[in-house]
């Protein structure tokens, strides 16, 4: 039973916030008269949201119930003030990836309208060796994982993409050597991607913070920026003190 | 089973983000080798997330997934380039608030280290009376919550907290008025809260804007910025494409 509960709040993604209770059973592989049973149920606990037009979206409970538990908190709101000024420093996409299994996952974003084009989204995903977030995470992962990584056919997004497991060896080496990773068209030929490591308390790499500029002969030189960004992010969750959420006295 | 699985996901809380089994079966009010199984089954999914020191948190995976598909994600989106420059003009908190039954739910926030102390988080909540995001969604809500919400014994913060049935009801007038809520130590006295409504393309109000600031005379001249930025966010709604996640071309 908790499995098709799983499978229906699986459906939905950023391509598909909203969809039918058929399209729902289908994706969830349910006979529709359970899915349907389920998903009024989970409507009743405001976990789905059932709009007008009769088509079913996740619901804000949820989002609520997992923003304010959840275990990248104390990052996002650590990371925050750090992520505008490098914002307003560099004037493009800045980013903050942790790595989920084998990609990266960003949990916050700022951009702005005259930044360049990028389609990155907050809670999107990336393969850990095609964007400078990603080599970053992948160069601090386990062996094993690096290893398993290595092993398998990797997708070239274009032809400067690093595929080749040899080549990929040793551009992990540089980015531990380095302290940063620069990937100049690895996505788009147009965009570079400029990342370094943020360390938890415990000096251990728990993300990796990034820039998404255009691809010129000074993408490098946001490394500095990038490395006092992570390392004053790395300080304030040190000493970041959790505040009770019922406890709001200023927030009028 | 459902409702189980629910209790559970809701036992956590920003003040409770990690908890022991035991912990978890008592809220839940569940025995605790039915909580225990349910609570393995989770883990497996991503869901909740069980750390070195064996107690649970909710899970990357259900943060993820919430955030994804989130209804909340495109006004966020839409909002954010918005928030910095108000951020960046005004010096203080800036936050986005959508009503959630009868309370303030706040959906993004932005703060600096040097800004008035505040307790609000993303993802944290208010009543609608005692703040200034509450009082503009509130003076914006159906009839017969509002009168739901004047029948109510209201709680005070601090003296100024208007919480008399008559004089919030010539408040919430004078909100829909004036367009604009100023509240001046309603929380707390060193506090002045300033917000304003922020229309969806159907010209429906559906968030309301606000900034936390010192309570001095000056609080009120942050309305114009305060206006100007729902405009552009209200505009950048309407246009905004969503994206799909996979199609990260330019996210290196």
């Amino acid at each position: 039973m908790l499995s098709r509960v799983v499978r229906i709040v699986e459906s939905f993604g950023s391509d598909t916030p909203a969809l039918r209770v058929s399209e729902i059973a289908r994706r969830a592989d349910l006979h529709i008269a359970t899915a349907s049973r389920l998903i009024e149920e989970l409507v009743g606990h405001g976990w789905l949201h059932r709009h007008a037009d009769r088509r079913i979206r996740i619901g804000v409970r949820l989002w609520e119930l997992a923003s304010r538990a959840s275990p990248t908190l104390d990052l996002r709101e650590a990371a925050m003030p750090f992520l505008e000024d490098l914002h307003t420093a560099v004037g493009h996409h800045v980013q903050l990836g942790v790595r989920e299994e084998r990609e990266a996952l960003f949990v916050e974003r700022l951009s702005a309208p005259g930044a360049i084009d990028s389609l990155t989204h907050v809670a999107g995903r990336l393969p850990l060796h095609a964007s400078s977030a990603g080599l970053v995470l992948l160069a601090h992962a386990p062996a094993w994982l690096q290893e398993r990584v290595l092993a398998e056919p990797l997708p070239a997004y274009t032809s400067l993409t690093v595929v080749d497991p040899g080549q990929l060896r040793a551009l992990l080496a540089e980015v531990r050597t380095s302290g940063s990773a620069l990937c100049r068209g690895f996505i788009d030929t147009r965009a570079a991607g400029v990342a370094v490591p943020l360390r938890g308390p415990d000096e251990t790499v728990v993300a990796a913070l990034s820039v998404i500029v255009p691809n010129d002969d000074t993408a490098r030189m946001h490394v500095p920026a990038l490395r006092a960004a992570a390392r004053g992010i790395s300080r304030a969750m040190g000493t970041h003190q959790r505040l009770a959420p019922r406890d709001l006295r200023l927030a009028e």
